[in-house]
């Protein structure tokens, strides 16, 4: 397959997609998502197979839990392509109406990204979600997964393809790769291909960012902190911490390292080597700077105690990935001094690192969190995946008249 | 000078930066504004050494023109610094506010970017309203002008700079390099700088986008494109295809290519070849695929005879570079459907591609105009120049008691 015409295929249809009113968007997700419930008996026999090939590798118990798509799951999923359906359209918002001179009106609009590639990890239920919201957003989407997921992700493919055709959409609307080789490839596609969104191991991410002129939205590492004030209370700190550090270890928004106030460390510290323990999280109390710039994804946590809330911010801006960082306190001020200080997608005040999520903000769905601070950050949901046109409507306007004076502008905001 | 410990220092004052109120960055704009009227006859001494020694180097017209710089020049940018300070805060703006569930709040906040260097061309009022707009948005910029311009900039950088840190800005908010081997070195900074804008040739932004890894917003080439439909009005086409060609032909908002739907073209062109003829533009009507990807900056102007508006569509999706382009048509419809299929960053109808500009938009000023898809299009003003947070409010939520059951998302925005 020769990559650039493949993808630049997918640019024509995505000026078409760019062109579809909300209402045949809708109804393609609507058709994608009877389809996927008509073949469930299918999808589930091809997972199967997927878990078998997993089993016989050995491959470890997360990745098979993570890789398990059985009826519920695709129910669940389902839903939530329906909650996505009753969304208002992301595109064609107005963001301003502005009358530059009488005859002479500016618009921005909203309008589609383009062509996204995403690369994704083995859970099959992020084609889903991936596809549908980019279906929403007017997006031409190309799709590679896990290859652990791979039966199962090319029948998910195939039923969401051919329902979304059928229901109007361009053919390039999806596309599935489905080797290693095709990413790098993919990479390479710059005048077609408009953003990348990696989501995995920090190598893989950073390797991507390394390797293309194409822009990228995601994240590397997932350094999360949270920070004890002496204002806090500690018994909400113990549960916060406990939550942050084990609801979910092996995740980017877990707390990979603890900042306590030097006047609040006696009050916590016994509790929290108590219910830590319980819990076999080791707390490392001496902890290097490589310690500090490591993102465990596992059952430890760094414990640094520090004088004041600046040490604590600037610990955070320099160790920290800009992903989700919390403070522990009564002290609304406190709080807010905090959140405006330390430079992070997520600034949280008395609650678990865990909610950074598209779900759990409400968004949906998300394509993947980014910790950049161009374009969209942390969270990625339908507005992350829509760019912005400023139209000017005109009767014969001219630079010359304004530039000698003959006109002036008198701007009127609508 | 090790730029990464200089840049790094920056970055630390990018977050005092962001925690200043909207009346202290106002008030130092105040100051600038005055101390910079106060050293109008500095600022005129060093401009006419800049002259001097141009006029010696025999630099053509257009550069001693951009690079004059008399008083009459800096009262017209200040008079855009006042306009800057009456614009309402660009941060600190809530984008959304939504209780995700009893005591737990989420707010989306606009903030500032951090450091941003940008890398402008030979007029020294760039650097003043590059300068003031990073002030205005809480950014630390670092400035690096064009050589001809050093001793202008070089004064205007200290007035601003001592007026800035005497009115409360830290020492880090703005920062001048001066030579081209320093950009080198900044454009290795990623750790500590968020964004490079470079402003100039083709050639030079095409290098800078390749040789750094931190974001880079602007655009390199401006082909834009004119097509004239069947139901256009021909005066007004002649009329604003004059003015997007010869209004300032070195600019990259003026039109490189004609399009013309064939019936139009024998109404249009007789009339189009004596117009233009007097202007002393040469028509290419016999364009090559290289001509069409070319940026001429001269008063040279490819002409096409197309079959239809998606030829249109096509030639300029293809060969064009999303910067602007305009259809002339008396059917809205038709103009509608170009608008929506062009992808570029301003789609226009019967008015000139020169008004693709921050100040005829009504920004005040710009910092650029990018033709990526990401972040900011067109034209850069402070909007562009603004990141967000997401900040979340608890009493102690952690994600266990939603993961259980025991809790529910009730998603109410406010």
């Amino acid at each position: 397959m020769d990559f650039h015409e493949f993808t630049r295929k997918i640019k024509e249809d995505s000026f078409k997609m760019s062109s579809l009113s909300n209402d045949v968007r809708n109804n393609a997700l609507q058709a994608i998502m009877e389809s996927l419930l008509e073949n469930s008996g299918r999808i589930a026999g091809a997972n199967s197979e997927d878990l078998r090939l997993a089993r016989e590798r050995g491959l470890p118990g997360p990745i098979m839990s993570r890789l398990k798509f059985d009826e519920k799951k695709l129910k669940d999923t389902l839903s939530g392509i329906g909650d996505l359906v009753k969304l208002p359209d992301p595109l064609s918002r107005r963001l301003l109406e502005r009358e530059l001179d009488e005859g002479l009106t500016l618009c921005k609009v909203t309008c589609p990204i383009g062509v996204i590639g995403v690369i994704f990890e083995s859970r099959p239920d992020a084609l889903i979600q991936i596809s549908s919201l980019c279906v929403k957003s007017g997006n031409c989407s190309v799709l590679k997964g896990g290859s652990e997921a791979a039966n199962t992700n090319r029948i998910l493919f195939d039923v969401i393809h051919a329902a979304g055709e059928a229901a109007g959409l361009p053919s390039g609307f999806a596309s599935l790769v489905e080797s290693r080789a095709d990413i790098d490839e993919l990479l390479k596609c710059h005048e077609s291909v408009d953003l990348i969104i990696p989501r995995g191991s920090n190598s893989f991410v950073q390797y991507i960012m390394e390797k293309s002129k194409i822009p990228v939205m995601g994240h590397a590492d997932g350094i999360c902190h949270i920070y004890v004030d002496k204002a806090a209370d500690p018994d909400k700190a113990l549960a916060v911490i406990e939550d942050s550090k084990t609801q979910y270890a092996a995740v980017c928004n877990a707390v990979e390292t603890l900042l306590v106030h030097k006047d609040m460390a006696p009050l916590l510290l016994p509790g929290l080597r108590e219910r830590l323990g319980e819990k076999k999280v080791m707390l490392k109390e001496n902890a290097s700077d490589e310690d500090f710039r490591t993102e465990y994804l596992d059952y430890i946590l760094n414990v640094k105690i520090v004088d004041s809330l600046e040490s604590a911010v600037s610990h955070i801006n320099k160790y920290g990935s800009h992903h989700t960082d919390c403070i522990i306190t009564e002290d609304r001020e406190t709080a807010d001094e905090f959140m405006r200080s330390v430079d992070s997608a997520g600034v949280y005040q008395n609650c678990s690192t865990r909610f950074a999520d598209g779900f759990r903000y409400g968004f949906g769905a998300e394509v993947g969190i980014s910790t950049g601070k161009l374009h969209a950050r942390g969270p990625v949901g339908l507005d992350g995946l829509v760019s912005y046109k400023y139209k000017l409507y005109g009767d014969g306007h001219i630079v010359a008249d304004y530039a000698d004076g003959k006109k002036t502008f008198n701007f009127k905001d609508k």
